[in-house]
């Protein structure tokens, strides 16, 4: 289903939307939900913020009260979730019966903070980590993770499309969005960190990065599909392998540690993955896959 | 084309191969040449080691005069370049006008000394860079990055793809494919270790990874496509983005740190990023793209 198609079939019975917070993305998402054909009705601790969407059509509430008891829908995005709460409290009693959307980004503990709260005043309860920039909004490939009441997702489902095409329940609980938006930047740091790493040796070699990519991109890529492996070691917390074992990757490290030497690259990063390695294998692992590593994170 | 077809379009007319050195590697690059036809003569330090090879057809010599004397094509897999050059070396002058493919891992340094000293035999040579494990060799996917003589990559490219169905020259610098194999795995290393931090944190939850990876596996195979742009970022030296910026990395590094230490996992590894992060805004480079930090691997 594209995004056209579900905004048009909503045309005829558009319900009302609240955003509070207009920041860069509670901005944009105004913005979808205007272009959607929702009445929408915001507010801002700064409420000039709101000029350019009120001149779109957007109804501004001088305070927070006036724009929950608006909207049958109410969306948070602010900065922190000691925000969000504290601007849904001064609402007084005018959240029960209403659904929140709560798109401010925390720790799980902070989402479900909230989500009791919000429960305690006889509202439904709704947690979306969205996975883009606030220029992807509205996007067909844009992800947000929800979790929270699946009455409140099915139910404004083709609002929340207007956030972004892929978006998925993916618990009851409030607060695994944020764990899993952590993972994949988790993730992406590392992958990045590393390749920033590559991409300085090879730039002191005169080598385009670019020029790189287009010849080892499908290696680059095949890296990922050693997850799905590594996600069922975790899983089973079962690490042995035929083959690849952690003491194979330790030659491998030690030779980009002498060629990072060599070319005045730092070596911390690298350093500290065999750092990893090293540990593993001192306490008996040599023989098991990278997985392994997964208890060096969890601390005793 | 297949490796069938290539096999089979050569059974007329394959030349001999030397490999010498029978590890893990060496064991399985000898087995695919006999697989595909070649006259396969085996030389290795510990002897009975070819015994199998043997069986299979293979040729043993005693010294590694005689398996150099044998073949056009030249193999070597061992442990370590220094290695490589002192095996070569006491074949006397038999190596002169036969072509040298050394398959052994080391720095960019070390392959373009064994080149030099192999050119000064009056022999060609090329260095290959084989991205996948033994139990992959001769796969349809199976990548080797080659630089050095493009004429010995042209005349043996059917034996060449018995190793590996994705072989490509990157370079007539036999020292880039070390630096190819280390961006691959140094890209893959910071991956791995953010998957695995994350992991801690979604399995200290209690959910499977396995089922993350199912629900996010599109966002995770999303942060590759960044590559291209932080690659021409880095290639250009201009890092200025109008969104992403680094700044806006430090709020969710901030909540990634604070969720790890909530559920008692290592934070030294998110801690690093946004040291590194918290050092280049500090240097004003706040509203920079993430391919700014490339300046902390280049040392000063
Ligand atoms: N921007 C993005 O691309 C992006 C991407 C993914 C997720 N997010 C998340 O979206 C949320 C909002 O981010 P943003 O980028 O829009 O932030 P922002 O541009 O810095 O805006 C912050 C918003 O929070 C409000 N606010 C801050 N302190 C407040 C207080 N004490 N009381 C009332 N309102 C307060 C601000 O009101 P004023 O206008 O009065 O200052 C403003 O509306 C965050 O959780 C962020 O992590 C943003
Ligand atoms: N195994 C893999 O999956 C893999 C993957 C990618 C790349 N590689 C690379 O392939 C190369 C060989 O690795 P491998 O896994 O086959 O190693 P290995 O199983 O440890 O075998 C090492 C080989 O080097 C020989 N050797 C070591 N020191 C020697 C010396 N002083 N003189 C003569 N020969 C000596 C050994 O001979 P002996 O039998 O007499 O000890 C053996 O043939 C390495 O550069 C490695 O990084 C391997």
């Amino acid at each position: 289903m594209t995004l056209l198609n579900t905004a048009s079939e909503r045309t005829d019975a558009q319900s009302a939307v609240t955003v509070i917070g207009l920041g860069e993305m509670g901005f944009a998402l105004a913005g979808a939900f205007l272009d959607g054909g929702h009445p929408t009705t915001v507010w801002n601790r700064t409420p000039e913020r709101a000029d350019p969407l009120v001149a779109r059509g957007a109804e501004r509430s001088a305070t927070v009260r006036d724009a929950v008891a608006t909207s049958p829908l109410v969306v948070v995005s602010v900065k922190g979730n000691a925000t969000a709460r504290a601007v849904l409290e001064s609402s007084g009693d005018a959240l029960s019966g209403r659904s929140v959307l709560n798109l401010t980004d925390g720790t799980s503990a902070e989402a479900r903070d909230v989500a009791e709260w919000v429960r305690g005043q006889g509202a439904q309860y709704l947690h979306g980590q969205i996975m883009t920039i606030a220029p992807g909004i509205g996007g067909a490939e844009t992800v947000v993770f929800y979790g929270g009441s699946d009455a409140v997702f099915n139910h404004f489902h083709p609002t929340l499309q207007l956030i972004g095409g892929r978006g998925t329940l993916i618990s009851a609980d409030p607060g695994v969005p944020a764990l899993y938006g952590m993972a994949v930047h988790g993730t992406m740091w590392g992958a990045l960190n590393g390749f920033l790493h590559a991409s300085a040796l090879l730039s002191s070699e005169g080598i385009e990065v670019k020029r790189f990519l287009d010849d080892a991109g499908p290696s680059v890529a095949a890296l990922l599909a050693s997850f799905p492996m590594i996600a069922e070691e975790v899983d089973r917390g079962e690490y042995a392998t035929p083959y690849g074992a952690l003491q194979h990757h330790r030659p491998s490290l030690e030779d980009l540690i002498r060629e990072s030497g060599d070319r005045n690259i730092d070596v911390e990063f690298p350093g500290y993955t065999l750092g990893l390695v090293n540990k593993a294998v001192e306490a008996g692992h040599a023989n098991d896959s990278y997985s392994r590593l997964i208890e060096h994170f969890r601390k005793q």
